[in-house]
């Protein structure tokens, strides 16, 4: 059970005492798969990744049966300069749509066999405008973080945090134009497709915001006051609990990994516990994945947020994981060694 | 029901004469993709594949709920060249193994929810070493091509053709030379784990049995005779029945793409029914993709073959169509749309 947040500083020390990865089940794992019936390394990243889920749930012949996806929802008040190609009554509409099962993310969540939760945080209060001041007072930040926090249950062995909110590619793109430097066209994509007028004024938007803020940002949490989202703070808090209850987390699109690059910068190695599902059409998603130093599993230009690359990623790593866990030895096998 | 194959000319004949696309569910299955809700074309190479899939069932909202998968396995006189890391004896073994449920794609067809069949073809009598002579007489390959044609389940709605058979890449590097010309060092890899000496002397074994060929091979059937091996020709009358029978197939690594280009050379448009799984670690893997114009849908750097790499793949296609056949439209989540 995890200690309710009530204050950033005490998010920061917890974070600064996350347990590490089991070393044991970790060798463990590696000498059972030198074992198994097939040239060594010939399944490729699939043993990284049995033996990378297989340390983190401290377990040298895991399984993977109850894969939990949360998508947080919410509301943002730069979408008034007109940075979507969507209206902002979408995010609450699409809640609705994930309630009915019709999204995308239904499908994909049943497919894998994943329980999904489906959370929207203060959708008739947007976030404030954060070309002119902070996004989020810090009482908002910790009880987003919180619901973020409280949301991963802990009985799941993997989690999958997904999102939905009109305007919150225009978000994610100022937090990591702050956290990394750089340009802010760089960093800003078409989101839900904006035209091209669409994306040189989104990344103006984004440019201002980050000019105006950038003095008060020196870490994940401050860049999350100044230029965050409800969900996005959500999200930060579910991969951070997932950490301290030894749940592996798979990385979804370009906000997801917004987020998780602003817990890099609150603690090194908080994102130890992570994998990249996918490499999403959204041009600086790739840009953040070499920052916070994950290679993709699957790259097939999807762009939806909602955790939807991530959700199907699930079945590749449940792939290495019963082969893993399931296959013969050569010895129980009978099967000549080369 | 499929005829039996009798003779070459006669498996030419069916293949001229293949069907194709059906056009009208290709129509209805991207009008429907338009109209559910997400952003246009956010699901990426999903919505391609779904479409895919659609048009090559005839059914604008298909589900996938059969899948098959098909293990052919083969021995090589031209392994007595040393040409592998693992004596031939691993073939039957591997054999066994399967029949047991000890192997990778054991698992990871289970995952997919496939059927297995594993089909040895004559494992007590190896292909004759194309370096001396035609690999396979040409009532052999007929035989071996019916094996293949006669396993593909007539109920199924997807196949994926693997294959076990210690000499194999070897073969297979012959026959994409044979095919695609360049350099035989160019298409030929390390197999299970070949050392460098062992690779330059495989690459030579390749280089003499295609010269010795070569003035024979008009066809992708020529080189099977002189070049192929029983699992691999099997194979080749798999992926074509399944054409016949309507029946998508996803390609597995460079053994089963080697098949495939067998049969691209016998028809035009003979693999349009076909997708690429993954992208193997074998070198020449990428070479003969690009050769037949596929793009893989998974790069993991897996190289076991068995047919793992496209059993895996299942559940991406699975993905693709859940998402297009069971999301709600605009019109029916009352989203508004952009």
């Amino acid at each position: 059970m995890l200690p309710e947040l009530k204050s950033l500083e005490q998010f920061r020390s917890l974070l600064a005492a996350m347990p590490g990865v089991d070393q044991a089940a970790e060798l463990a794992a590696a000498q059972h798969n030198g074992k198994l019936t097939k040239p060594p390394g010939a399944l490729g990243r699939l043993e990284d990744l049995a033996i990378w889920y297989a340390s983190w749930r401290g377990n040298p012949q895991p399984e993977l049966s109850a894969p939990q996806v949360i998508i947080f929802a919410g509301n943002h008040g730069v979408s008034r300069q007109g940075v979507s190609a969507f209206p902002s009554e979408v995010t609450a509409q699409m809640v609705l749509n994930f309630e009915h099962g019709g999204a995308a993310i239904n499908q994909l969540a049943r497919l894998a066999g994943a329980n999904l939760d489906v959370i929207p945080l203060d959708l008739e209060h947007p976030t404030q405008d954060f070309t002119k001041t902070e996004a989020l007072s810090e009482s908002d930040l910790i009880a987003a973080l919180q619901t973020g926090w409280a949301a991963v249950d802990p009985a799941s062995d993997l989690l999958v945090v997904g999102e939905m909110g009109i305007g919150n590619t225009t978000s994610a793109s100022a937090l990591v134009h702050a956290l990394f430097g750089g340009e802010a066209i760089a960093w800003t994509g078409r989101g839900t497709g904006v035209d091209n007028e669409g994306l040189a004024h989104k990344a103006e938007i984004v440019k201002q915001g980050v000019a105006l803020h950038r003095p008060h940002i020196k870490d994940g949490l401050d860049a999350l006051l100044c230029l965050g989202g409800r969900e996005i703070s959500a999200m930060v808090g579910a991969i951070a609990a997932a950490r301290l209850l030894s749940i592996p987390v798979i990385l979804d699109g370009f906000i997801c990994c917004a987020a998780a690059a602003c817990l890099s910068k609150v603690a090194d190695g908080a994102l130890d516990h992570t994998v990249a599902g996918h490499q999403s059409a959204e041009v600086a998603h790739q840009m953040v994945l070499q920052k916070i130093g994950k290679v993709p599993l699957l790259s097939l230009d999807m762009r939806l947020g909602e955790g939807s690359g991530a959700t199907l990623a699930i079945q590749l790593l449940r792939g290495a994981i019963v082969c893993h866990s399931g296959m013969a030895t050569f010895a129980e096998a009978g099967v000549s060694d080369a």
